[in-house]
């Protein structure tokens, strides 16, 4: 047997709410091993156990206490780096460390709309990758930047993919109720949520009508992703709810399936990070629920295999104007985030992107081989 | 001057959540005066007091407490019935009593649907008062009945309204976010509720989008209603929010106009109820907010001079797929129960319908005519 | 290996929530076999699947969704029934099981306050079991009852027995902030406790002040279980919680302890189930939190190796009218419902009292016996 | 008849939760003009439309748009201000304009605690302005401060002051469950509270134990206040409600009265602002719910006929440890916070103590005494 060691990773803004879901996917990973935890300069040189108001149910794993956080800069002991950060600090910040040779996968807005920059789902449009040597080459970095989707948009785009495969979408109106975390922790007040919904927030419907979903279901050409050729028109609303985006969803496509068609394409999906086996790919990257009144939020949030990262369909029906019209929910903070940038990073390495000599931290880092051979 | 009694007027259905509404809106009532509270066979001769288990902010009024409640059945002393029962109940009681000479305002949707029954929103169509002879006419009753919409449809259709005089409404996507309320006292429970999103309401869907807004804005051409021409593809949820339902709405017209026509055709709005000054007719049926954020179910849903009456719209901008959306909220159930089928009862007075000697319960109701001078 | 058959279980009431809690916390026992479902009069002879709205988390066992449901009466094949009745109806069912020979455990109130039917809570009273024998000598009974107490007291007495063995219980003062799923799936409308606190629950204030916990923490003297002799002063809210019952709690004990004292009683307290190890004891039967704002019910009340069988404890302090105050919290329908009934099983099988040869539906069920040796 | 310009009055920190409570309830005021808002350093200069987000339901007066916040210091054109600062700002700033020879009537924490600053109710302590004089010549100040309790204090305080004139507290024991506008717009994040409850409040027990109540029902001997002599014992804990706190309360006294005697006390209170008039007293300060279930936050923080000022108690009934328990609840923004201010500044108007020459800002606003005669 080839025990290879694991790939050390790193969290950057370890502290926040998406910044803790990392550090929680990341506890027992089979191929990643979490070695650095990154703060901003206020929280750098303390310890995670001082620094960090634990959101989660269950608690701050006990050996991460003693951690010391690190600055966001090169000098990290790690291979790849998860970002939790916000879109301002993490332009900067990222492409330092994309320079320093350090894979990026991050769950930040900043680099998704770059054209040279994978924007990814990986059951969705694994060949993006080819992005990836353009984007060294155009920018003369050792490292790269991967990206995954706002959280909206990724259970959106999910559900919609074999649909897109096989019928072709042209249309698409999707009215959103999403969870208060989607904000992070201190995002939306109570005051603002308690016996209320609040119909907006800010720049979403934007990334989910033009910014992501056409560039999602485009295809790489080998020299660039060419925007898929569909319209969106999202209403993104708040409502009570703690995790769990929920959505509403009419679609037309170039050629009109029965609802019996649509039925068969998410049943027989089966897309590579299932094949494959990665480790945070659920069984079913897409759950339909044949009850009247599903998905819920709460029910349905965790649904799968890998709690989190399964998207959950229902109540699929006739259109009056468009084809059909379903509903699709899946969790925020997993799949909608740092689930999505760590199974990136499963792509990643079963793809070989990890093997790489290209070592940020000088070579103490041996590169997880036989770990990954299964899979690929 | 000329002091005319006030019209009698009962509530069927009394003790439930929406007939709770009727009550508190009728107490001080320019016009009319409550003096009859039906409720079933189970509750009838009980004090008001002992059957029912008030729900409204502020105490049930104490003049009522000691009000015996009756059965549902001709020999009520009134000329007006409000019926707040339960579509299957309302079909037969509503029949019995309007045959028998009573003038029935419901909020049921039994009757709703009957080609000579109008289904009213007195700013849309009073035009449709017509219908009220043909009924009477064929189906040989000495009085009738009026039915209001559907909650959502209420506000969906108020909102429409002056734009689809203006430009010809001809697709209309709308998902709703319904308040608890809805559902009556007991219809949601709180185990199904907290921290989630019910995306299903029975038989809902089926009432946005094919039975009531194309009767509410068709015309009345003298023998029938010939139904508007459009199509809406309608989702309706169920949130954590106790009152007022909020719609996200995208519409297209025949004839495309711009954002500041849509505007100038709201703020230009002046229908019926608010020239003859209805006394539950707000100052104005529809209110646009500016905020980037709003309307919001509990900032919102009690907007207006006659609060819960108004229908306050908002977030007004291009729709990438048809033409324009906005959000729509309104009070569901004031202007979408309870007050809807008072200001019917209102606008009929106003137009004559309740002078007629055709008395249900003997002439001891005398006609309020000058009392309503004022308003024709 | 001597391997013993599993003992056969039923569950009555299994359509409701208490009753789905039964189901799901026995898949996969160790030492039972869910072999029956009953329901009322209504339901049997109905699919599990089709009688049974399924409220949990997660979806109904594929393989009891063709399971007949039975009515609840003498011929069920299976030792144990666990019972989720109403208190109405379990009074006249559970006797006739008992005297069939059944081993009920109850979660019902019908019995809870005989003076020869145990009200147990393994950690703090399984001296109680003595009351059996008593009991089927009395009532001329085969088999026999046990119950389990109300959910709210549960976890006062629970975090409370240690100190009471140590310190001697007083005074007792607690205000309970509790779940809505305590009073069952429509026991709480969604229209009451939106943005709402209701301060009243029906008889749960008589059962922690007079009735539960003095007989809970009493001893038996070999003929009759002597209450324990303190005060408690209760008042009990329903708040906007989906689970957990929280209570802010004070005590004044014979011997005034440290508030180290009271640590060291929590923390070195291990009473009998977990030295036995029974399947559903959760290592720690009090957990103590340090933060200064735990427990919280979302937070903790899954908390524990078995979840929602600890009870939780934290901010403790001392009192300025009593000693000490502290908080504590638990799963109602877990520890505080299913789970203390099925606690209360596994201490009869580990004691015996299951390997009776009284068997209710003829020897069909052969007794495990060694499966049950290790706790021995 | 006399016409007497109004007192004009400023509000400190206009642009917070408070401050605008503060506005609002200034609004039509009888005797006050709200002639000066002021913010921090940061907002200062601002129109008050751009520089706060409205949070209360009904708009921002539109007269005020355009009224530009001032900062806040001495050259303030009014007599009175009112301080919704936080206790930090508000040592230095309140004492700045006191000295100056503003009235300042403070919400803040700052200054309760000093033993020459009146802890006010006017229901119960309005003896305590003699502190005033005493105030205003150890400091050398032109002005002076009061203040108003902690928000559960208040409610705590109000419902027990008839009971202690009857009977004498000496042990109280209090459990609140605290709305989250307790905490400001931003203190409590909704992901900490949806489905939750949180069993802390900073420095909040603190209050009701030893800081508040003792003042508060304590007597001015001319001298200094003499702390009332009794024991609270407090839990608090912060509820997913938006307005209203509400306690669990159980008390005993030197003289056991009978639940008859309490219900006496408190159905023949009337004190001073209720005999004088003042336009904020509400007709009843304390109002008791017969009903089982109530007070309940939604259902009775707005009781009273000022609306949100009156303190609602329920369910009184006899305890096991002291001697009664009831519920009390109050709406913690209103009569908690910035009506409880407003209610101090209408005492000193009536009682002459904004009569004096002793202007702030010169000589331009006139004193309203007329308009005052009424109430003396």
């Amino acid at each position: 047997m080839n025990i290879q060691p694991k790939i050390r990773v790193g969290v950057l803004g370890a502290t926040g709410a998406v910044g803790q879901r990392f550090v929680q996917m990341l506890q027992g990973h089979p191929w990643f091993e979490l070695s650095v935890l990154c703060a901003s300069q206020r929280n750098a040189g303390r310890r995670y156990a001082d620094a960090c108001n634990w959101l989660l149910r269950g608690d701050m794993p006990a050996h991460l206490h003693d951690v010391i956080l690190q600055e966001m800069a090169p000098g990290l002991d790690c291979r790849v780096v998860f970002s939790a950060l916000p879109s301002g600090p993490a332009r900067a910040i990222e492409a330092e460390l994309a320079a320093a040779g350090y894979v990026v996968c991050s769950n930040a807005s900043a680099y998704r709309y770059e054209p040279d920059v994978p924007l990814l789902i990986p059951e969705v449009n694994p060949g993006h990758l080819g992005l990836i040597d353009l984007q060294r080459d155009r920018r003369d970095w050792r490292g790269f930047i991967t990206t995954n989707p706002n959280c909206s948009t990724t259970h959106l785009v999910s559900a919609l993919h074999p649909l897109h495969e096989a019928f072709g979408v042209e249309k698409v109106f999707a009215v959103t109720m999403q969870a208060v975390s989607g904000a992070g922790y201190t995002g939306v007040t109570s005051m603002d949520i308690i016996d209320n919904v609040v119909p907006f927030i800010g720049s979403e419907e934007e990334k989910m009508e033009r910014r992501e979903p056409q560039k999602l279901l485009g295809r790489f050409d080998g020299q660039a992703v060419q925007m898929a050729d569909f319209v969106v028109s999202a209403h993104c609303n708040r409502v009570p709810v703690r995790n769990g985006h929920l959505a509403a969803i009419s679609v037309a496509f170039a050629r009109r399936p029965s609802l019996e068609d649509v039925h068969r394409a998410w049943a027989e999906y089966d897309p590579l990070p299932q094949r494959m086996g990665l480790p945070s790919a659920p069984q079913q990257a897409i759950l339909y629920r044949e009850e009247t009144d599903r998905p819920q939020p709460r029910m349905d949030r965790l649904a799968g295999s890998v709690p989190g990262m399964t998207t959950v369909v229902g109540r699929l029906r006739e259109d009056p104007l468009l084809h059909v019209k379903f509903l699709a929910l899946g969790h925020n903070t997993i799949r909608g985030a740092a689930g999505g940038s760590l199974l990136n990073a499963e792509l990643l390495a079963a793809k070989g992107y990890l093997d790489s000599r290209e070592e940020a931290a000088g070579d103490r880092t041996p590169v997880a081989a036989g770990a990954l051979d299964a899979v690929r």
